[in-house]
């Protein structure tokens, strides 16, 4: 049975590009869209929202990095504001 | 008055340096902390995030970027997990 999704980001600063990259492939294994270069957001359960993180841990394992995972409630996700601009083909 | 603060996350994916770096001053002169390589956060109640907000789109111009502003309420704040990894000194 599925829980209440809720809007969920994760937000990463990994110097390795080999982590980097796993860590991407496990966001994507939960669905999550990739929305900007280290930001992936999607909407998820709190069991999986849990999963997910303990996944990020053990692929982090001792490498350097920053992950926060965070969870919008309906209201915040609301109020989410965002300005998205894509180059202009000269 | 202040209204009430919320936690407050600015993530922005920027190529240009002059403009990433103008972003990140805005950002510091609302208090926010520098947390990863390309987010802020720190608490600002709704006028000064929609301020915020203000200032950020007219600091990115026209220049290409992603640019997201989030809140989170206090149940979500208290949510938020983090891993954080400083590399050993060798």
């Amino acid at each position: 049975m599925r829980g209440q999704e809720l809007l969920t980001f994760v937000v990463y600063d990994i110097a390795d590009d080999r982590v980097r990259f796993r860590i991407a492939e496990v966001c994507k294994d939960y669905g999550l869209d990739h929305i900007q270069y280290s930001v992936f957001s999607g909407p998820l359960d709190a069991t999986r929202r849990s999963e997910l993180f303990a996944r990020l841990s053990d692929t982090l394992g001792r490498a350097e990095g920053r992950i926060i995972v965070l969870q919008l409630c309906e209201k915040d996700a609301r109020a989410k504001r965002e300005i998205v601009q894509i180059a202009r083909s000269e």
